[in-house]
């Protein structure tokens, strides 16, 4: 993408509201544009990193079966009448009626669609299990909208569903997207820490967060140090033991970890799972036949990611003083090249034509600024790599090739730029 | 896709209001679920479906220098008051008021927003032209939701708006996307009649609908059959002279056509594009520094397709007594490999996991059912090849490949079946 003809509208003057730096990143960058109170567009180069994140997301789901398919963001009141959740949510769900005088409500969560759809159409233990997914928006009408994207009130949701014949097979779905959900995040680049969490509306008795470790974040987390080592591993069992707790769920009373041992810190939550057995199965009528003949409630579990959240959390975890460092999955272009003066302009050119042909992750720099206004926006921006083109290596049919995480530079002849750009062995 | 894994709820008994036939075969092959009055939930088979039209309408905007973004779905309703159009979309625009008593509305469209976007960021006619579109879920609160998801009341919809300096540029613009639309509806396998129409409530004083013919369509449209010899000609000049109006636009006093060249027909609209000058960008406020200093209005124009309005389209215009039949491009999988009993199953398990490693476009149906029952679905389901397993070829390592659309069959070597179906030449 040639960045003349892009629509990346970098601030300079930033609102007084904008407190978390991913926020601030994400408006110097323009990478959204509030258009509420807690309401965005995503411009170009956001919608980019939205999309790659979705993919990652896609991508774990399939591998564990789950299916995908699309919920629509209006839901009818009826069914959270029918759960029992209609007054749970309060202010924060949005309600309306529509012109036939039908209550509408704007879906903060969708357990009831899914349990709904899939009361009507399954009926047989032998289709269980059952995983639904969607990637859907949402509404929260939050009192205070704050942190940009990261506590919207319209954001981007990834929620599952599981449908079980008994408890322990409902447990495995659970340990299931455990597993998922770290191996996601692990692909964003992200170390999650697991935390044991209360589960306020949702409701159930199991149930886990995943946190980003951030001084911004909202959530406070208390875990036992011997946790780092942990990082990064995939099964529940490895967690097992190690305390770890949501600040709601902490009792420094009862904590059985020394206070040495003992790390307060605070965290994102990106991503929220529950098993809840039948508590929405019960009410909203989803049962199944069992192997005996007997009607009985499914089993059932919810697991959401925090997909638009998901954006400002990384760029809390990774930036600088200068701008944001995507990890390279996430990135919203791989590299980005940069002629330095005018007469660098025609091997721009050349190597952005010639690495088009192995990927269109490339954004080219082409406008007529100075280096410095160039250097500046490709550091804001951070795409992983900055393919510099000054005179003197131009002579040479050389580039600099610019890590945008570590600030070291290699010289790289023209011709094996594509080789060691998009080989993962040869970088 | 095993089929016995996946998510795929056909239907025998359909609902009285259905009446449309690809209403009826959507619901009837599970691939959506009504969830409110023209509210529907996109089953994983539905969903796939649009999510190919997605790709074919992103690939045919990129082609032509749109960048994608993404507005929200709710806007503020300031900036309809501004406009002037606040009042103009009547109840069909659904309103409500936030926690905070601020007036919102669930967009049934996004000039506002997206010239919103423009005015704050592009200042001078440098910057132009510029073109920017999105797909994003619309609410329509229709009196009547009617025919599936041809006329739902939530309906997934590409916009794009183009902005320029000249009404000459805009105009070229709108010629531009003119072209991208016949190529859109052409790969999805659709042949278009473009039609001059009134502007609604967009307004402007240029404008095209795209109609696919089909009985059921509620648009009248009138044209000269000298219009059937320019099908998929891309180009507005090869329309040009040649009579063919919305009914609206039709005065049958005035219609320069002789009689028995005037066709009168039924279509569906699946796209309209409109030039409508500075209609937004005057009240709206966008304007952009001229070549002589001088600040002008930019010129707009906007270009809508309906998406989830397609996949009902498409299906009106390929089905027969059976069921669906798919155009390769937007078919849900391409083909769907049928064991037509047990002792099949292991050659039917090695003809997928072949497949699988071309493309996971391939739908295995490993349920244990009877050949007839599988026939069936298939025809339902609408896949555009059927891979059919039976005793006496199996011996041969042989398959019958059976064409969904011609009925025709051959008999292919299950080692060659990977040529036949993927590469297009030797089909």
């Amino acid at each position: 993408m040639r960045l003349s003809k892009y629509f990346v509208p970098t601030l300079r003057d930033l609102p007084a509201e904008a407190c978390a730096v991913s926020h601030k990143l994400m408006l110097k960058s323009g990478m959204i544009q509030q258009i509420s109170s807690g309401i965005y567009a995503w411009l170009p180069l956001g919608l980019r990193v939205l999309q790659k994140i979705e993919d990652i997301i896609r991508r774990e789901h399939d591998s564990i079966g789950a299916l995908e398919m699309l919920a629509p963001t209006l839901q009818p009141a009826d069914i959270w009448i029918e759960s029992g959740r209609y007054d749970d949510y309060g202010k924060e769900m949005l309600r309306f009626d529509d012109r036939g005088g039908r209550e509408l409500i704007y879906g903060p969560t969708a357990e009831e669609v899914f349990t709904y759809v899939f009361r009507s159409h399954v009926h047989s233990y032998k289709d269980l299990p059952k995983i639904l997914y969607n990637i859907q928006w949402k509404f929260r009408d939050e009192v205070r909208p704050r942190f940009g994207v990261m506590r919207g009130r319209e954001f981007l949701m990834k929620d599952a569903y599981s449908f079980d014949l008994t408890k322990d097979a409902a447990v495995r779905s659970y340990e299931m997207f455990f597993q998922a959900y770290i191996k996601a995040f692990t692909s964003m680049g992200l170390s999650v820490i697991p935390v044991r969490a209360n589960t306020g509306p949702i409701g159930g008795d199991l149930s886990h967060e995943f946190q980003i470790l951030a001084e911004t974040g909202e959530s406070e987390i208390y875990y036992d140090s011997a946790l780092d080592e942990k990082l990064g591993c995939t099964s529940i069992e490895d967690y097992e033991g190690i305390y770890a707790m949501a600040g709601e769920r902490h009792d420094g009373s009862s904590c059985p970890i020394e206070k040495e041992r003992l790390i307060v810190s605070r965290g994102i939550e990106v991503g929220h799972i529950f098993y809840f057995g039948t508590k929405y199965s019960g009410p909203l009528n989803a049962y199944v036949t069992s192997k005996c003949g007997e009607r009985v409630p499914v089993e059932m579990g919810s697991y959401g990611i925090g997909v638009s959240r998901l954006v400002g959390a990384i760029i809390e975890a990774f930036h600088d003083d200068k701008g944001i460092i995507w990890p390279e999955s996430v990135a919203p272009f791989l590299a980005v090249i940069i002629p330095v003066n005018e007469e660098c302009v025609k091997m721009g050119d050349e190597v952005y034509h010639s690495l088009l042909l192995s990927s269109r992750d490339i954004l080219y720099d082409d406008r007529k600024k100075s280096a410095g206004i160039k250097f500046a926006d490709a550091d804001l921006m951070g795409m992983p790599y900055q393919i510099i083109i000054g005179p003197e290596k131009n002579a040479r049919r050389c580039v600099e090739v610019k890590n945008r995480k570590t600030g070291e530079s290699i010289e790289v002849k023209v011709e094996q730029l594509d080789q060691i750009l998009f080989s993962s062995t040869s970088r």
